[in-house]
């Protein structure tokens, strides 16, 4: 055996919401990130690992939603802290359920912020074996525009990184949605 | 279960001799990635993965051992080619004996080259799941007289690709050796 009995490698995984409009959900590169580390590392060897869902929310991600609301008071604040809040822990349970399915053990958690420095942060914190980042795959000229995450991690985060592409099938109309 | 009965992970370790004198051995960052990939990726599941050797030799790796040879014949090349493909068999019988071990299966081979554009043209010509790339984990200083390969896999490579620093502890006297 190569390593029986040695404690669980724990893969973090890095997740974020669609940015394509409907009803919240998993972006189409976490989901493909984490389906892939389903398929192609932890196999049919649950027990061997643990997923750790870090979830980065952008402080002003849903400014175009907001743009027709009136705030008036301290209450509409919370209302709209309230309603990130729902969809953050929508897309952790989203993850948290499919590993139940699989038999994974599993931990989620949510932080405020620029992705790409609280995903190395929490590197630094949680001391993962391994940091799966999905990225969108996108050409140069469409990089300058938009940034990548999964790069910076690739340069900054102190753990070994996969990065996952989406899937050409799995590409949007617009390549920059996700 | 994530996912049993499927076809195994084929995960491609490119591998290179130490550049540390003495008897022809792998270098530390290759048997860093190598163990690594054991610990935390195989486990205790060696059956649902294949590891793919790839060992890149450049060809005036050994310029400076051939120093003080004399070539007065074509005979004088073949023994310098024999003597190449020796220290080649020994480094992969290393890993292969290792695989044979702990029980996974694996494959072995020699290719000639610029190390960085041959392991990308093989990830090309396998399809594996995934690339694992040892590095010495240099600062950004030695990295500009040394080059990387894995920087340039991580980018050029058409699979993901994991790259393994190597510890601290392990560091040589002199960190470009490896």
């Amino acid at each position: 055996m190569a390593e029986s009995g040695g404690e669980a490698t724990r893969i973090m995984v890095a997740v974020n919401e669609s940015s394509i409009k409907g009803y919240p959900h998993a972006s189409i590169s976490s989901r493909g990130a984490f389906q892939w580390t389903l398929n192609k590392i932890v196999r049919d060897n649950p027990s061997g690992f643990i997923l750790l869902f870090l979830h980065v929310q952008v402080p002003d991600e849903d400014g175009f939603d907001d743009m027709d609301s009136i705030y008036a008071s301290p209450e509409d604040f919370k209302g709209m802290k309230d309603r990130d809040k729902k969809r953050g822990l929508h897309l952790l349970e989203y993850f948290v359920n499919r590993c139940h399915e699989v038999g994974v053990s599993c931990e989620g958690w949510i932080k405020k912020g620029d992705p790409k420095e609280v995903i190395c942060h929490e590197v630094k914190r949680i001391h993962p074996d391994i940091l799966v980042v999905g990225c969108r795959g996108l050409g140069p000229f469409q990089r300058v525009f938009v940034g990548t995450v999964s790069e910076f991690c690739q340069k900054h985060a102190e753990c070994p990184v996969i990065t996952i592409k989406r899937k050409p099938e799995e590409m949007p109309q617009d390549p920059v949605d996700d």
